[in-house]
C-alpha cells in the first residue's frame, strides 16, 4: 500500500508542529505540500523539512523520495491530484470554505478546532458532509487521543465507579497574545473541555454558565481571564471549567471525575489517579512496555534516523563490552560473597 | 532519500515489539524481513503486519511495497541484499556470530543487549569493528532514550547540583520464567544499571559488590532474588541497585542520583523530580507541546492510518458543530452574565 | 497559674473527641464536667477519661485531681462555678440557648459550627456578646488551624502570587447517617468552605447558587448529593465548592487558590503544593522539627503516661546498648574499609 | 493523680525543644526544673517557659503552680526530691554517668540518643538496669513514634507482604557545624537507622560495611560525607542506609521496606505509599480524625491558651453569623435553583 501523501494549510505553531510530525514520526504517510498566506514561512519550513532528521544544512536528497512543494491557494491544495488528504491548521475564519473544498474534492481532512466559528456553518458542513454519504472529516480534538483522558475515559465506561456524577477541569496556558480576547477564550481554549464533557459524559450539553471573575491584572487586552464555566448535560450531570489562559505559570491541563463509588484524576503526571474503595492510587505497569514503550519508540526512530545519515548515535560496542566486563565481575561477587575488580581493557590500547 | 529496510532476527516478546514498532511508528523504514528458529511465530508475525494497522483479516495489498519476507537463517537475513540495516533480538548467546557477520557485512545494527554472554567475545567485536574503521554497532541500552533519564543526564551534566556522589537504583520486574536464574539477574537485568552507572557518572565501573540477601520464597528455581549491588566507579562515587525480577507487584525502575548541592529522581511518575535549596518539585511545561505531544503523534498516525483504509477514527464533523453551539451559548452567557440554554438540531434530524 | 477547667456539653462523636483530647493531650486544662441528653453515654465517658491513659481497668484515683462529673442539665453545667470554660458540641439547634447562658455567665466558650441555625438567631447572639463588651465565643471553624490552611492562608496573605482569583474546594465524607438530608449538607459541611473562602479572601460572599446535579444513586433518604455551589465574593473573585456527603471512599477535603502569579493546593497529603515560575512542588523542611515533631510529642507524652502508671513504653536500654555496638563496628568499617562484624553480649545472658 | 514532675537535663537544641513540649503540649506533667552548663540560657528558658503561652513579658503567676527551677549540677537534679522523672539532653559522653545516678535514684528517665558513647559502657548501663530488677531507662529512638514509621512496622507485621527482605534508608540534614566529624556521622546520624531495621526487621544486625564514597566538596571539616551503609541482619535480610548530613537542600528521612509480595515507602509526605498486587497508592481515611485530628489539637490548645489570658485566638461569634447567613441563602438557591444574594447586617452597624 501507498504512503497517504500528506498537504497541510496554515504552518503557524500548531500547522508547523504537524509537519514536522508527518515527516520525522508518522509512519505510513509523507508530507507532499504546504500552504500559508506567510510564503517565507512556508518556503523554510519546506526546505527544512526536505533535509533528514537531524541534519542542518545539505544539499542533496529531501526526506522521502520528493521534495515538499508550497501552494500558495489553499484551495489549489485541496484540488491538487498529488495531495491524498488534508490537515487543516489555518485560522478558524476560513475553515467553513476549505472544509467545504475538502469535501467537494472527496478528501479526508483533519481539521483542528474549531470546526468554524459559528454554529450555522457549523451545521452546513455537517450536512454537506452527510449529503456526500461518507465521512470525510476530522475535528482535532486530540484530548480523545491522549493516554490519560484515554484510560479515564475507559475507567469511567467500565461501570466500575459507577455513575459519573461531577467532572472537574482545568485548563491554563502560560500566557496568551495580546490578540486573545475574552470570546476566543471560549471558542479556543474551553472549547477543548467541552468536547471533553460530551465524550466523557456521552451526553450532549443542555445549558452553560460562564462566570467572570474579577480578572488577573497581569493581561493587558482587558480580556475576562480566568473564565469558570458550568455546564450542564442533558442528563443532569455538571461539568465546571476553569480556564485561565494568563497562568503566567505554565500549561496545565486536568480532568477530575467524580462518580458514585469514587473519582479519577488525570494531569497530575502520574496517569489516571483513583480513588475507591478507602483507596488512592494507580496501577503499577505490568512489564517495561507501558514504562518504557516511548523510549525504545525514540531509540528506534533516532537509529533509523542516524543510520539513513550513516551514523551512530547511541550506545557503542564498546559500552556493550564495558558492561560485559563488570557483569563477569558481578557474578563472581554473588558466588564468592566478596567484592571483585573489574578487569578490562583500557579503551585507549583497543580504540586507538 | 529511500526509506532503510530493516531485518530483524528474532521476534520472542522484545523482537516482535520492534517489528510493530517498525512497521507502525517508526518514519523513514520498514520491516524487510524476519527470521526466528519458530518458524510458524515468524510467519504469522510477517503476515499480521502486512494488513494496514487496525484490519484483521484482509486478503489484498500489504503495508509498504512489499510484504515482509521471512528467512530461515539469520546470517542469510544478514547476507541478504534487500536489507539495509538489521536488529538483532535473537538471545544472547548467538549475538557474538550475528554480530560479525553484521560487521563482515557492513551492515548497521542495532543489538539488544548483552552485546555477547562474557568479556572475551565483547572485546573480540569491539576490536572487529575498529579494524573496520568505521561504527555500525549500537547496543540496545534503551534507557539513554527514555525522556526521563534523558532530562536526568541533562540536569547532571549542566553542573547545576554540583558534582554527583550516590546514584540509587531500583530494577524490579513482576515475575519471570523459571529458566531466569542468579547469573542471569546479573547479566540480563542488572547490566542496565550498570550502563546507567556508566552514563550518568561518564565513568568506568572499577569494583562490584553483588549482595544476596536471604531470597524470597516466591521463586521456585532457587534463584538468588533480590540481589543489591554496589558499584564504586573509578572516581570513587558510588551506585547501588536493587535488582529484584520476581516482585510480584510489576514492573518498576527508578534511579535517584544525590549530588553536592540537591538530588533528582526519575521513574516516580514525574518526570525529574528534585530537591534543591529547599525545595522539592518538578518542572511545568511551557506549552502544549511536552503535555500533549504524545496526544497528537497518536492522533495523527491514528487518523492516517483509518485514512488508508478509508475511514474515520476520531470526533467527527458533528462533534465539532456541537461544540460550536455549546460556545455560542458559552459567548452569550459570558456577555449577559447568566446560564444560556444550548440550541441545537436534533443530530437524528440532521444525519437522517 | 491554674488549669483552665473545662465543661462539655454533647458527648457524640465530636463531643467525645474534644473530651479526650483535653484530657490527653492538652496541656494547661482539665475536664471536669460533661453534659449530655445520654445519660448512660456520658456516665462512660467520664468513667473511662478517668482512668490514665492506657489502663483499661483500675479503681482509684482519677487523672488530674479530681473525678469528672456528669451534669444532668447543660445550662446548670454553663452555670457551674467549677467550670472555667464550656466547649458546646450539642446538636446546631440547642446552640443558641446555650450560647446566650454562657455569655449571660461570662463563660468562655468554643462552640462547634453552625453557630446556630439560622441568620436572625445568629445574629442575636453577635448582639449580646457585643453588649457585653468583650468576645467570649469563639465558633469551631478548625480549618483555620489545620497546618496546611495555615500554611496557604500565609502564603496567599504574603502577595507572593498576586492577587488570588479562585478557589476550588472539594469536601467529601464516606457516608452519612439517613437523617442527613440536603439542607443540612449546606448548614453543616458546606459551612466550613464559606468560613474557608471567607477568611482566605478576607472578604464577605455577596451571592451564592448551589447546583444540585443528578444525585448518587447511593443515598436512600433522596438527599441532593453532591452538591456544587458558587460563591461570589463581594471583590468578585468566585469559589467553588463539591460538597460531596456519600462519596464512599473516605475522607477527603482539598482547597486549591488560584492567583495571579500561580496556584497553591492543599490536602494532596504533601503540604502545600504550589505551581509558579515553571515550577511545581514544596518546601523541604529545614530541619527534624517540621518532619518529626509530631513523633517527639507522641514520644514524650506516651512516656509520660507511661511513667505515670510505672511502666515504659518505647525503646530500652538493651536497644540503646545495640545500637552502640553496632555504631562501634560501623566505625570500624569505616576506618578499615572493610565489613566488620558487630560484637554483642547475648541477650539472654545478660538479661536472664 | 499528680502531674509527673519533670527534670531536664541539657536545654541545647534538643534539650529546649523538649522542655517547650513538656509545658506547652503535654497533659499530665510539669517541668519542675532544668540543668545546663551554660547558666544563662537555662534561666533564660526557664524563665521565658513560667510565662503563659502567647505573653511575652508578664511579671506574674508561672505556668503550673511553680516556676522552672534552675540547677546547676545535673546530678542534683537528679537526686531532686521534687523530681519525677528525667529527660537526659546533654553531650552523648555525659550520658553514662547520668543514667547510673537516674538508677540510683530510682528516677524514670528518657535518655536522646546514644545511650552512651560505648559498647562496654551501655552493657554496663544495661547490667545496672537489671540488677534493680525494674526498667527505668527510655532511649530516645524517636522514629518508633513517627506515625509514618509506626504505620510501616504495623504493616509489615500484619504479614500482608510477606517476609521483609530489604530496607532502603535515606538520612540527610542541610549541615551540621564543622565539629561533626566522620565518626558522628556513624554513632549520632546513622544510630537512628541502625535502631529502625532492628525494630522494624525485629532482629539484630550481624555485620556491617560503611563506604565512603568520594565526599561532597561542600564540608570543610574533611569528613567522609554522604556514607552509604549495608546492615546484614541475623535472617539474612539486608539494610541499606545513605547519611548524607550537608545536604544542603533540608532534612530529608526516607525508609522504603521491599517485601515478598509488595513494598512500602514513608518519608515522601503522603504517610505509607504501598505497592502491591499491580496497585500504588496509599489509604483515604474514614473520617476527618485521621485527616484533621492535628488541627483539632491546635484549635482547642491555643483556644484553652488564649483563654487562660482572657483572650480570644480564633473565629469569632461574627464568623459565625456570616457563615449562617450564606448558608441560608444557599439552602434558598437550591431549592430554587437560581444565584441568590446574601442578606447581611454591616459589621460596622452591629459591632460599632
Amino acid at each position: 500500500m501507498q504512503d497517504l501523501r500528506i498537504g497541510i494549510i496554515g504552518v503557524g505553531v500548531m500547522g508547523a508542529d504537524h509537519a514536522e510530525r508527518v515527516v520525522r514520526r508518522i509512519s505510513g504517510a509523507r508530507l507532499v505540500a504546504v500552504s500559508d498566506p506567510d510564503l517565507p514561512r512556508a518556503n523554510a519550513l519546506a526546505e527544512s523539512l526536505s533535509r533528514p532528521a537531524g541534519i542542518a544544512e545539505q544539499t542533496g536528497a529531501a526526506n522521502g523520495s520528493g521534495a515538499i512543494r508550497v501552494i500558495g491557494d489553499p484551495l489549489d491544495l485541496i484540488a491538487d491530484a498529488q495531495v491524498d488528504a488534508v490537515i487543516i491548521a489555518s485560522p478558524g475564519f476560513a475553515h467553513a470554505e476549505q472544509l467545504m473544498a475538502c469535501l467537494e474534492h472527496a478528501k479526508p481532512v483533519l481539521c483542528e478546532k474549531p470546526l468554524t466559528m459559528d454554529t450555522e456553518s457549523s451545521l452546513r458542513v455537517v450536512e454537506a458532509e452527510h449529503k456526500l454519504g461518507k465521512q470525510l472529516i476530522q475535528v482535532g480534538f486530540m484530548r480523545r487521543f491522549d493516554p490519560e483522558y484515554a484510560a479515564l475515559k475507559e475507567l469511567l465506561d467500565s461501570g466500575e465507579l459507577g455513575r459519573t456524577l461531577l467532572l472537574h477541569n482545568v485548563h491554563r496556558n502560560k500566557t496568551v497574545p495580546d490578540t486573545f480576547r475574552s470570546e476566543m477564550i471560549v471558542r479556543d481554549s474551553l472549547v477543548h473541555e467541552v468536547d471533553v464533557a460530551r465524550w466523557l459524559f456521552d451526553d450532549e450539553i443542555a445549558k452553560i454558565t460562564v462566570h467572570a471573575p474579577k480578572p488577573t491584572g497581569l493581561v493587558a487586552n482587558g480580556a475576562l481571564d480566568p473564565q469558570f464555566a458550568i455546564l450542564e448535560m442533558a442528563s443532569g450531570a455538571i461539568a465546571d471549567v476553569e480556564v485561565f489562559v494568563n497562568f503566567q505559570v505554565g500549561y496545565e491541563v486536568r480532568c477530575e471525575a467524580v462518580a458514585e463509588k469514587g473519582s479519577a484524576t488525570i494531569g497530575l503526571g502520574v496517569d489516571v489517579l483513583t480513588k475507591r474503595a478507602g483507596q488512592w492510587g494507580g496501577v503499577v505497569p505490568e512489564d517495561y512496555r507501558a514504562r518504557f514503550g516511548t523510549a525504545y519508540d525514540i531509540e528506534v526512530q533516532r537509529w533509523v534516523d542516524a543510520t539513513r545519515r550513516g551514523e551512530i548515535d547511541g550506545p557503542s560496542a564498546w559500552d556493550g563490552y564495558a558492561a560485559a566486563a563488570v557483569c563477569t565481575a558481578g557474578i563472581q561477587s554473588l558466588q564468592e560473597g566478596r567484592p571483585v575488580e573489574v578487569e578490562m581493557a583500557r579503551k585507549s590500547e583497543v580504540l586507538g
